[in-house]
């Protein structure tokens, strides 16, 4: 018999499984140094929760679940898997009156989405985002791209940048240029790409959307602006009108400032009229992060979405997250071999040198693990030959043999698979040896 | 807009959320201490790696996903949800030639099962197994036993039983009762249920199922043998006939050996006759562990299941497992009160006093941050009354205040919620209060 893993999905083996475990060690620290408090949603919800919230291409990638029982033969469907974490954080909102504004969650959690599988995106992937919800204050945006890079760089990145615009900059390009309504989406769609297929490109797609020269022109002028975050935003001012556009500065200015002081490096702070964050629900600031080193696109972004959370109840309430990229970021850190040796490993191999040793070789594993030391002992059938070869395939640094003659010594073979060599010596020593 | 879970799935907010957390940090921590290493497998499977896996029970209950494009109208299905961690193991080992046995894994992960929700039962729950794969020695066995005890200790269990059996010895006593396949099966369905519902009800149900009284008093002879675990594995070698009873003994005598050099409490173990494990695939020797109070069931259990892992590869493949009954667990911990105060709480909220001072409370968060206390920013617009009842709604135990007089003397206010008092002090002060 034949067997697969659905297309799309991957098992984890152990180093990898390791990785993952250990790189959410790491942002959950961040996160509940930042007082951000964990939430658990389910994997799956009602379908009516889901649908019509990510837009109609969004909508066909969710995979739906089909009713037991009676509707089963009609291919009906009543519950879905999850396809965020956003829209799951909206119903708890929702039905949980009684959390605490401004109410600070970080999750972390596998959704679904089905997609066409390609290198790096696969139809079940993990998700880690941060939200605060119920606060207008810039603050609360700031609070977002500090927590962001803090868990970047407590996970050992030291290259990377911020990019930051408002949505309402983009809004008022849009019009600046005539669009307005479809129009508007439409030029963003178009401006959203420009990371990906350049400047020409896009311009020619803004034209056969019915961009006019001069329209074109003046997207182009505020696109390519250039100079300091302090004369960016000072031109961008300058050059857009409206009520909004002042409060997109105003804004930018203090989120500047007050990651900054929340102990961003200003360096890696960078305005950039040109980021778009794709067709998302966005509503004010938005930023995302990007490592020069691969060329993967952003591992972190987010922004202000203040329409979103409030869909299942009767007002709007005002929110900022954003996510980490976690799949990007673990394949960043492959590739720049940014992981340490596992810290939770097996440190010992102890081997069972034939049956008259078992107990003895047991006892040796219970001293060990009661000292601390990860300990493997060796359950199968195999030779000490076949053993050793085990600890070897496995990357276990120190084997543990007890033969008859150290049985009666009252002592154990140590045996470093790694640096070489070999000792017989007390337990006790031989235990003190590994930890040390 | 109404809203609302899926039935019989549950939210998890922030302090549930940090008490699975917690539970699952120490069992990982547990599995690494005796060599077991971490695996993860996808939620989704293909269907016809589930299917026929689970008798036709356990196939009724599986969530099948269905077909995007084409068949979706006609309701058909290419993915499931699992439904266990058993078989997406023996899919792993099937598909991994490579790796070396014994393979020990641990796995804690979600499962789904469309069951008709009822208190304690869901239809989204976790499972945290760990299994050894490719070893048929009684020291595999005593490991899984050695862990679980590990585990439970580990997380404060202090009053604990674990009962002991062998198939083998139970289909010996059905064919004491003349019992044979599908009649065997009906036997042991009747035994499984003397937990729950006694021995009379059993009886009852025995002789419905046309056990005869003489057959009756064979099993029962068997049953309701008494004595130490030498004596009964005694009793059941002498009234048992056959080489698999003796196997048996043989196997259950040294996992009892072995368990206890292996550090278990030999008083927690017991060898018990009636101990079945339901209509399981095991077939060798099974364990279970409950807890005196309260009576919630077992909360951990596993056994021998030679046959399974192999059903997706050419030969059969030995394997002992055990699963830790995860959500079993976090109630019996809840109702027993067994959580200290969280470890990854808020620390202290460092309040924003107006906007003038806003700046100097960023400062002093980011501060504390560095300085490793779990601090939360308030970064709502409430007045600092309103923060203080935010403080002690999140039950925070320590409160800061920059205001203006603060300020300007360089200091802090630092505001104990817990023991009452505050106490104005320089910044490096109140952080050293704070992290002592």
């Amino acid at each position: 018999m034949s067997v697969h893993l659905a297309r799309g999905t991957r098992d984890f083996l152990p180093d990898a499984a390791a990785r993952r475990h250990q790189v959410l060690d790491q942002v959950r620290v961040v996160f509940a140094r930042h007082g951000f408090e964990p939430l658990q949603t389910p994997a799956i919800e009602r379908i009516e929760t889901l649908m019509g919230k990510y837009g109609d291409e969004g909508s066909k990638l969710i995979y739906k679940i089909l009713k037991r029982g009676e509707g089963a033969a009609r291919g009906e469907c009543d519950l879905a898997l999850r396809y965020d974490l956003t829209v799951p954080l909206a119903r708890v909102i929702a039905m949980n009156p009684q959390l605490r504004m401004p109410f600070k969650r970080w999750q972390a959690a596998p959704v679904w989405r089905a997609e066409r599988p390609a290198r790096g995106r696969y139809r079940e992937f993990w998700q880690c985002d941060g939200d605060i919800v119920g606060s207008t204050e810039p603050l609360a945006d700031a609070q977002c791209v500090a927590v962001a890079c803090d868990a970047l760089t407590e996970l050992g990145f030291t290259d990377f940048t911020v990019r930051l615009n408002d949505r309402r900059v983009l809004r008022a390009l849009a019009r600046t240029a005539g669009a307005e309504g479809e129009r508007e989406t439409s030029l963003l769609v178009a401006v959203d790409k420009l990371d990906k297929i350049g400047r020409d490109a896009v311009d020619a797609e803004l034209a056969s959307r019915g961009f006019e020269d001069a329209q074109r022109a003046a997207v182009w002028g505020v696109l390519e602006l250039s100079g300091s975050n302090a004369e960016l935003l000072e031109q961008l001012g300058a050059r857009l009108d409206g009520a909004e556009v002042e409060q997109a500065v105003s804004t930018l200015t203090q989120v500047l400032e007050l990651a900054e002081a929340l102990g961003v490096d200003p360096a890696r702070l960078a305005i950039d009229p040109t980021l778009a964050r794709g067709l998302d629900y966005y509503t004010g600031p938005v930023f995302e992060v990007t490592v020069t080193e691969p060329a993967v696109g952003s591992i972190a972004g987010g922004g202000r979405y203040d329409e979103l959370v409030g869909v299942f109840g009767k007002q709007s309430v005002p929110a900022v997250g954003f996510a980490l990229g976690i799949e990007r970021i673990l394949l960043v850190m492959e590739e720049l071999d940014m992981f340490g040796p596992r810290t939770d490993g097996v440190q010992a191999l102890v081997t069972v040198y034939d049956a008259s040793q078992r107990a003895a070789a047991v006892q040796a594993a219970t001293h060990l693990r009661r000292e601390g030391v990860r300990t493997d002992l060796y359950v199968g059938a195999g030779s000490l030959k076949s053993q050793l070869k085990y600890a070897n395939a496995k990357a276990v640094r120190w084997v543990l043999i007890v033969g008859p003659s150290e049985s009666a010594a009252g002592q154990v073979t140590l045996k470093d698979m790694e640096g070489g060599g070999q000792q017989t010596l007390p337990l006790e020593e031989a235990a003190a040896r590994i930890a040390g």
